[in-house]
């Protein structure tokens, strides 16, 4: 039989169903960053590798917004700016005071701004003096909803298709995946079950200061205006250790505060640093692709210096991810890999 | 045929090894206690039943020093003085301060008598300056090898066997159970998961302050002496609320303190209240049995009057319990159910 005849079966045999229907991560560009992820979970899910890890310490931790769904606005700043307009009548004082009077002024370009703490505060007192149900009530209700400005799409809808393959994938996997939000705990549980597939008792995150008072004989939690923990940076690495008790194996987080740059580094062993087979992985994502999502940095660089220090993975939205959204056809404005610069 | 046949043949049918097999609470006493947790579980979990519950919304909350395995001594309060002691060279300030004045005086009658703040504060002190994972190797050596002092068991033969078939039996009814304890989420989490396969992240506990430092180019994470919370009382229901986001159908305490008298009222559906089908199931367990554990109760009995105000179910160790260790056979030294006050 000729070389040429074995070739050409060799071809049709790597485009046929079969192959593409076991190809975990479809929405991933093949290339270096695909394989690492691919080469990571097969060393430590291979029993007698140099690098295996017991499925209970198969640990994952993901960052929200700007990692798993858009981030310009996020969800929560969203669901918090509407509250603030709605109650703004009865606050006279808002339209004085920071960072009430830049939000209600500037309202989405704010949310496009606005850091992590600011946010959060605009939560925190958004919905003070609500029972713990009503608000969650308030937000599913919202979050079910309410449309992304730009996407017109409920935020359920938003998930990353790529990162939605990568939770399965980790899963199939014997992983334990957490979401460590800097957001609002309860936002990001809500979209963590519904788009994620994510319990709820998986999601760390920001959180205010409840009371537990007894209210027509029954007990109930109220949320107070004062933040109990900001879920970010160095409290990210203290959040997980209270949360979970297991130092992660794996972590993800995106560029734009450096907020997710001590997490990566708690998770990150020794060994990794060096060549051979890894015993943990950091992803950071860069958004990039000004078509299909966003493209922004970090004004310091920092969460890339920490990255190109330590050797941890740096996604490219535009060109690592052959898909970003469900609504979106693959590849339908994704630029030729060529580009890349 | 006969009345007296068909009678005979009804006898044998209940005595069937078939029949013992299928009773899912082998050590639980047949009797309203065991039949009410049968009925509940059975209402909450059958569809188009007026009291269903999703399976997603089957949360169940326990108690663990007390109410999962003993208390006096608890491990934690075991495990602290152990480590008190040892260092106890180094702190002469420790003989005229309480409570380690008093816990290293008294030490086995201390950890009898002494509140869950101040065993606390001990596995705080005791343990500053450590790193969380030589902390946590140094509790998994501890726990691995030291014996109760009245049962010569290691801490993990210690579970009580009708909580561990409740646990199981919980689990193969769709329920999530989680661990919410007084005591260190760090002791408790070892113990949680080699006794009753319950996972860490689904134990809630007290904690210390710790903090992130980077030392040798590594993040790390080391204890101080400050207590973070005291995870007692009324913030039980504050940190359910805050680590799972949903109000629990059962819970489970005990008899000693009044410490879970808030997670109990916390757990309760008001419906339960009345007559007709439960909605939700609360347990009390008493510690009434000096032969095959303690007998202790509550010096203003603030849990039983709690129990019979609110309907909640009261266990009696001694009478509901057929088996309360697994190396103690059945029924070897229960009393009769006749002698039932």
């Amino acid at each position: 039989m000729s070389g040429r005849i074995l070739l050409l079966f060799a071809v049709i045999s790597l485009a046929t169903p079969c192959q593409a229907a076991i190809d975990p991560l479809p929405a991933w560009r093949d290339g270096p960053g695909k394989q690492r992820i691919l080469d990571f979970v097969r060393d430590i899910s291979t029993p007698g590798s140099s690098s295996y890890v017991t499925p209970a310490e198969r640990i994952a931790v993901f960052d929200d917004d700007g990692t798993l769904w858009p981030e310009k606005p996020g969800p929560q700043g969203f669901f918090a700016l509407e509250r603030l307009r709605l109650q703004a009548p009865q606050h006279p004082e808002w339209h004085k005071q920071m960072p009430f009077k830049a939000a209600l002024e500037l309202q989405g370009r704010y949310l496009q701004e606005a850091d992590n703490a600011s946010l959060f505060q605009l939560v925190a007192v958004a919905q003070a003096g609500r029972t713990q149900e009503a608000f969650r009530s308030d937000a599913r209700e919202f979050l079910g909803t309410a449309r992304h400005p730009r996407f017109q799409q409920t935020w359920t809808r938003l998930a990353y298709t790529p990162m939605r393959e990568l939770l399965a994938y980790l899963r199939a996997n014997g992983f334990h995946s957490f979401i460590v939000s800097a957001g609002s705990v309860d936002v990001a549980r809500i979209l963590a079950s519904e788009t994620y597939g994510i319990s709820g008792d998986d999601v760390i995150g920001s959180s205010v200061v409840a009371t537990l008072r007894d209210e027509d004989g029954k007990p109930v939690l109220r949320r107070l205006a004062t933040v109990h923990a900001l879920n970010d940076g160095a409290v990210k690495p203290l959040s997980i250790d209270q949360h979970i008790g297991l130092r992660p194996i794996l972590a993800a987080g995106n560029v734009r505060s450096g907020g997710d740059i001590d997490m990566l580094r708690y998770s990150q062993r020794a060994e990794t640093r060096g060549t051979g087979p890894q015993h943990s992985l950091q992803i950071l994502i860069r958004h990039d692709d000004f078509e299909r999502e966003y493209a922004y940095d970090e004004k310091d660089r920092a969460s890339l210096n920490a990255a190109d220090a330590n050797g941890w993975m740096i996604v490219s939205m535009r060109y690592d991810w052959r898909q970003v959204f469900s609504f979106q056809t693959a590849e339908a404005s994704a630029p030729a890999q060529a580009e890349r610069p």
